[in-house]
C-alpha cells in the first residue's frame, strides 16, 4: 500500500489510532453489520484492539525461565508470579502497566471493555480460571504487554493436567501478539513433540517467532557451541523454510553472568533483543494498518458475497429451499460473483468454512 | 564381532595387518578366485589396502581453505600446493610421508604396488593427469594421509570444467577413507546444489564425515553465532539425521587469530579435531577388521550363490541357454539358495546388479 512510504516514526500515534479506529467505525463496521460478517467471520473489533500495546507471548518448556525472564525486564516482581526449577506457573498471564502492583482474575479481565481481552471469554469458565493480569508501574509495560504462559509439558501431563484447549489458547494470543518468544534452556535441550506441535501450528507466524536460547551463561563457549547447533540443526528441520530464524542467546535473570567467556556475544544480544522490543511500539502502527487494510478487504468480498447471494434468493415463500440449494452451487456461485463485480477470486473465504457457516445462518436476508 | 572386546590399542599394528593380511591370502581370496567374485563385485585386495595409512579426505567449495588446512597441518608447504583465492587446486592431490619432498605423477602412482591408488586407473588417463602425490617428510604424514581436492564449483563450471568423472573419483576416495572433512568458509557461506548433491552421495558415510566451519576467527563472536547458526540450519536438512553432525570451528592457517574473542573456543576446537585426527591410526584397526569381516561375509554369500548356480547349469551341451534361464529365474534362486544353505537373505547382493554382472559373464562354470 501507497502510505507505507510515509514516514510513520514522525507521526503521533495517539493520533493514528483514533483515525484508524474512526475509519473502521465509518467505512467498515457499517458494513461488517449489514452483511452479517461476524457470523461468517469475527465479531467486531472493540476500540481496545486498536489501542492494545504490542502484545509479546513468551513460550517454551517448562523450567525455561519465561518468568525470569519478564522479571529481567520489568527489573523487578510481578504479583502472582512464581519461580522454580519444577512446572510453576499455572496459568496465562498478562502482565500489563498499572499505577500499583495489583492482580485482575480472568473472569473481570475478559469484561473489560478497555482490555483486548473480551475474546478468551470463548474459552470458557476453565480457562477464565488460569487466566490473570498483574499490573505493574514498570516502564517498559508502558510500551508493552508481556504474556507469560504455563511451560509446555511432554506426554501425558500436558493433555491430562489441563480442563481447556490449551492449544487454541495459545494459537489465539499468538494471532493477536506482535512477537513470539520461544524459549530454550541451553541446559537441557530438547524439542518435545507437543512443543513441535505448537510450533508447526505456529507457522503462519514465522515472522513473527523469535528464538531465546536462555541460560546461555551457565555452560562454556564450546558447550554453547554445541547446545546452539543442535537447536538449529532441529530449528530448520521444525520451521523448514530456507530463512534461517532468529535466535537470540543470552540469559535472562537477576544474577550475574556465571561464565564471562561468552560476556561480549550475551551482551550484544540482551541488546539487540531489548532494541526489537523498543522497536515493537513503531512497528505495531504499520501492523495495525496493515491489519485493517486485511480485514477491510475480506469485508468487501464478502459484503458482495452476501449481497449477490441474497439477490437469488426469494423475498418470502421458499426461502430456505433456495438457501439449501446454494450450498450445493456454491462453487459456481464463487466463481460467478468474483467476475460479476471483479474480485479476485484469491480474496474469497475458504469455501468449505463458508458453506458450513452459511448453513447455520437461518435468514440469509 | 567378539573380539571387539579385546582392548586393540595395546595391540603392535605391524603384526596386525600381517594377520589380516595372511588370513585374507588364505581363506578369502581363494574363494573369491574360485568364484569369480572380482567379476561381480570387486578386485582383490592388495597388500597395501591393509597397510594403507588412514586417509583423511578433504572436500568443500573453492577457496574455503582446503589446501591451508593441509599446510598447517603438516606446520609448513608441500610440492605442488596452490593457494590463493580464486579456484586454485586444480587436482587431487594425494600428501604422504616420504624421505624428501618429492611430486609422483598420477600415471606413476596408479601402478605402484605399495600405494592403495591402483584403483583409480579405472577413471582414466584424463583422471590420472589430474591426479599427483606430494611426499613430504612432515611427521602427521607418518600416521596419516591427506588428499586435497579440488574446490566443488557451482553451476556450468563444475560440469563443463572437468574431463573426468568428479562425482565417481569423489566417491572412490570416500569409500576409502578413514575421515571426511567437508570444510566451509565463515566469511562467505552458502551451500549450493553442487555440494549438496556430492554431500547426499556420502550420506553411507555419515559416521566418517566431519564439518570444518574455517576461518572462524574473521569475524566477531556474534556473527559467528549466526554463520555457525545458519550453517547447522542448512546441514540439518541436507544430512537430515536427528543425530547432530559433528561440527569443528576453527581456523587453520599460518596466521594468528584475527578476532581474540573466541580464542578458547577456536583453541578448544582445534586440540580436538587434532586429537580426533591423532586417533584415527587407532581407529584404523578396528575398521580394517570391520571391513575385512563384511567382505569375508560378502564372498561367502557370493560362493555359495555361484556354487547353486553352477550346478543347474550342464557342463557340456546348452550352457548358455541354461544360464540365460536363469537370468529370469533369479530372484527364487536368490530365495532358494538362502534357504538351502542358510544364509541370511540379508547379504545377498543387489539382485539388479547381479544379474547384470551375470549376463556378462560367458561361462559361469
Ligand atoms: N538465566 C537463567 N540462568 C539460570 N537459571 C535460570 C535462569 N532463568 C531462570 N532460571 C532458573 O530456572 C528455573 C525456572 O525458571 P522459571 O520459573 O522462570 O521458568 P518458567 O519457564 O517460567 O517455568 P514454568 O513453565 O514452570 O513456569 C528457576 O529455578 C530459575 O531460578
Ligand atoms: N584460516 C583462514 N583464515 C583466513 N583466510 C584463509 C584461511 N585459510 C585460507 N585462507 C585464504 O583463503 C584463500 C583460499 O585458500 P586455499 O587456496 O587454501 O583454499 P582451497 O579450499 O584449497 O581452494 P581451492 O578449492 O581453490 O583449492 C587463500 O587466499 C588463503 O590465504
Ligand atoms: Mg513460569
Ligand atoms: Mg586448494
Amino acid at each position: 500500500p501507497p502510505w507505507q512510504a510515509a514516514d510513520l516514526t514522525v507521526l503521533d500515534k495517539e493520533q493514528f489510532f483514533e483515525e484508524l479506529k474512526r475509519l473502521y467505525r465509518k467505512k467498515v463496521l457499517p458494513l461488517e453489520l449489514a452483511s452479517k460478517y461476524a457470523q461468517f467471520h469475527s465479531a467486531p473489533l472493540n476500540p481496545a484492539d486498536f489501542e492494545a500495546k504490542p502484545m509479546v507471548l513468551l513460550l517454551g518448556q517448562y523450567s525455561v525461565g519465561k518468568t525470569s525472564f519478564i522479571r529481567s525486564l520489568l527489573q523487578g516482581d510481578f504479583p502472582g508470579q512464581r519461580v522454580g526449577p519444577e512446572p510453576t506457573t499455572d496459568r496465562f498471564m498478562a502482565v500489563m502497566h498499572g499505577p500499583e502492583p495489583r492482580l485482575v482474575p480472568g473472569h473481570a479481565l475478559a469484561m473489560q471493555a478497555d482490555k483486548p481481552f473480551r475474546g478468551v471469554a470463548s474459552f470458557g469458565n476453565n480457562f477464565l480460571t488460569k487466566f490473570e493480569a498483574a499490573e505493574v508501574p514498570a516502564p517498559i509495560l508502558r510500551n508493552i504487554t508481556l504474556i507469560d504462559s504455563p511451560g509446555i509439558l511432554s506426554g501425558e501431563k500436558q493433555r491430562l493436567g489441563r480442563d481447556y484447549d490449551y492449544q487454541a489458547v495459545i494459537q489465539w494470543f499468538a494471532d493477536r501478539a506482535d512477537l513470539i518468544i520461544i524459549m530454550f534452556d541451553a541446559h537441557k535441550l530438547d524439542i518435545s513433540d507437543e512443543l513441535r506441535i505448537v510450533m508447526d501450528a505456529l507457522r503462519i507466524h514465522q515472522d513473527k517467532i523469535r528464538i531465546l536460547l536462555n541460560k546461555a551463561d551457565q555452560i562454556d563457549s564450546q558447550q554453547l557451541m554445541r547446545i546452539y547447533g543442535a537447536l538449529m540443526w532441529s530449528l530448520g528441520k521444525v520451521v523448514n523454510t530456507p530463512e534461517v530464524c532468529r535466535v537470540y542467546i543470552g540469559s535472562f535473570w537477576e544474577h550475574p553472568l556465571k561464565h564471562s567467556q561468552n560476556r561480549f556475544l550475551l551482551e550484544k544480544e540482551k541488546a539487540d533483543l531489548l532494541a526489537e522490543l523498543d522497536g515493537l511500539p513503531q512497528n505495531a502502527v504499520v501492523r495495525r494498518i496493515n491489519e485493517l487494510v486485511k480485514r477491510a478487504r475480506s469485508v468487501k468480498v464478502h459484503a458482495y458475497l452476501i449481497h449477490y447471494l441474497r439477490k437469488q434468493v426469494p423475498t418470502v415463500f421458499g426461502k430456505s429451499e433456495k438457501q439449501a440449494k446454494l450450498l450445493q452451487t456454491l462453487p459456481r456461485e464463487f466463481v460467478a460473483c468474483a467476475r460479476r463485480y471483479g474480485l479476485p477470486l484469491g480474496d474469497f473465504p475458504d469455501i468449505n468454512k463458508f458453506r458450513a457457516r452459511l448453513g447455520e445462518v437461518k435468514d440469509l436476508r
